[in-house]
């Protein structure tokens, strides 16, 4: 596994892969300076008009509900069945999945029709969107990360899908084999749009990985080996998030490897 | 005073309010990250599907009319129609009243309707709108910070709100007493969206805060001695955003605290 | 032409033009702090309802086709329509024209109806466009630098416009004359919104500039002599971007001057 993540970050680098973000308004930036700083090309494109031209000349696309409406909606569904059509790998991220019944059910709607091969999300989505699936033998109030680990398989296994939860340990499960990335820096919750990068990089790894499964881990092997070394030199958020592109620009492949293990 | 600033701003830590924005799109970034920097959790939405289940979960509401238009005016008088039902604390920052009819008409039918319980804008967005009270004696054209004061001074009477106007010196009155916040650096007007950060900290200081005053001059103390540390140390509006975000995060309360005179 | 430059550049500083930008959700923030850093003001606003008002008070209008859609488009064309009723300059930046046909045919009826005295994009977009004017004797798939100034003159002679076309020299030509911008760093092209941001800065010149090709010229030699210093300083993009930002405002316009030269 190690050796398919080490390739799959050099992969990125070489072939630049062009990834289509419909990610919400708070992140954009961000999101685009991680995809370039890590070697891909992220390409922003909303208008409903043009998406058959540009999903056609994509490598993937990534769909973000962070700041939804009705017109992002529909522009992601268009979007979501071109990337089907021209068979384009699509990530989702459902931010705030569990916020408002809108955010949970649009992140299940592009879960049942645009068939996304990774989920990207946090403890908090992966539980709303899993308990929409009933049979929940009641979640956990404290969401220790087995009860989460037990709710990611479940999404991942119903919807036949990769889901990558990120935490203090990321967990990468397609319902039967599962990773485990150890890393980064508690500084990442405080500085927006780290968590929805992190989507915009499953993205642009899962483009040229051998499998949704080593894209979505190389992604969080990248984040947790530079979300480390940024914090080791920061002196709050402000300048993590300086030091964090820097160490994705400059990144140790070998150093973001060794920080998986396979279950 | 100067304790009820430590109080809140070390309360804003300790129970992390989440705060709504519906703000412009320019700041949407800098403002999460000022927010999460200095201890809350920001939320951006605007989709009326979800204003319902979301002003339920918040602890206070932010409108900013930066980028405004038919769409984000809607959604701002939903949400704060919400809010009210719901008792939550609201803070409008009128951006660009005055320069245009649209701004200083749509900052208005939100004073008159959605009744924010702060406004915080700069000088000239202040006097636009006291102007439009009629009864001016004729707005001074240097607009100094006396006749600032007196507008500011009319506009919270008539709107019974309070109202915080940013400048060399901070001013926050409700029309019967008033604070000045000292400190902060010119380079705070050479970086987009630290004035609408200001509005954001705003909120999230109103929602711990005794009172709306409390949290106004506690968010406005907070920036001066913030801004002022991160001036010292940066070579320009680059780092001193960078800078700034991290003296945020490592903020000394007293030292905010101490900006503050009553009058 | 160097002391043209020079005059330029400190006359931005002096005067504080008004840049408004109807420009892309991704570059919102990082446009605004460029144009600051430069000494321009950034004024976002695309609401028709308020375009009347706005572009009586600007200095120039930027528009920036990067995240378009039929909302903005059509904001746009309002927008334009005002400046040439009250004889504003345009600047336009083609994000993407050739990605999609809604991108190429959005540019080229900016440029028939808008007539924009300047049109800064990098050489694919100014290959694309050239290549809708018919006649094209096969774009040749090596895209060199002399093939883009062939094609960039072409389009600025069918235009009647000034063609600012980025790249590792940048290449400014109304047609007639051409200039050359040396300097800048390969990092330029891995921040997100540079590009972007040197079209904002470019309608901040050309607003105070005694020609739009002059203006145009002294953008791209500001960014030309700020990129090279902070590439100097920088360890990857991240820190870059600030470095970039605090040498706009430290700016030496003499070393901005002679990077230029004439043809």
């Amino acid at each position: 596994m190690q050796k398919e993540v080490m390739e799959t970050l050099q992969a990125m680098r070489d072939k630049k892969p062009l990834v289509h973000c419909i990610t919400n308004l708070v992140v954009m930036q961000v999101n685009a300076n991680v995809l370039l700083a890590g070697g891909a090309s992220p390409l922003m494109a909303h208008a409903q008009e043009e998406l058959d031209d540009i999903v056609k000349i994509i490598n993937a696309l990534v769909l973000n509900i962070g700041t939804l409406d009705k017109h992002t909606i529909a522009s992601m569904n268009v979007a979501g069945d071109f990337a089907n059509k021209y068979k384009k790998p699509v990530v989702l991220d459902p931010v705030g999945a569990g916020a408002s019944r809108l955010r949970t059910e649009t992140a299940l709607s592009i879960l049942r029709t645009v068939k996304p091969c990774i989920v990207r999300g946090n403890g908090s989505e992966i539980m709303a969107l899993a308990g929409e699936l009933g049979e929940t033998k009641g979640v956990d109030s404290t969401k220790g990360s087995l009860e989460v680990m037990e709710q990611a398989k479940r999404l991942a296994l119903n919807f036949h899908t990769v889901v990558s939860v990120s935490g203090e340990t990321d967990m990468i499960t397609d319902g039967t084999k599962t990773a485990y990335v150890r890393g980064g820096n508690p500084l990442m919750t405080l500085v927006t749009g780290i968590g929805c990068s992190a989507t915009a990089m499953t993205g642009a790894c899962m483009a040229v990985a051998k499998s949704p499964f080593v894209g979505a881990v190389s992604a969080m092997a990248l984040f947790a080996s530079a979300g480390e070394k940024a914090g080791r030199k920061c002196q709050g958020p402000g300048s993590f998030l300086s030091y964090f592109i820097d160490e994705l620009y400059n990144a140790d492949y070998a150093d973001a490897a060794k920080r998986v293990t396979l279950n």
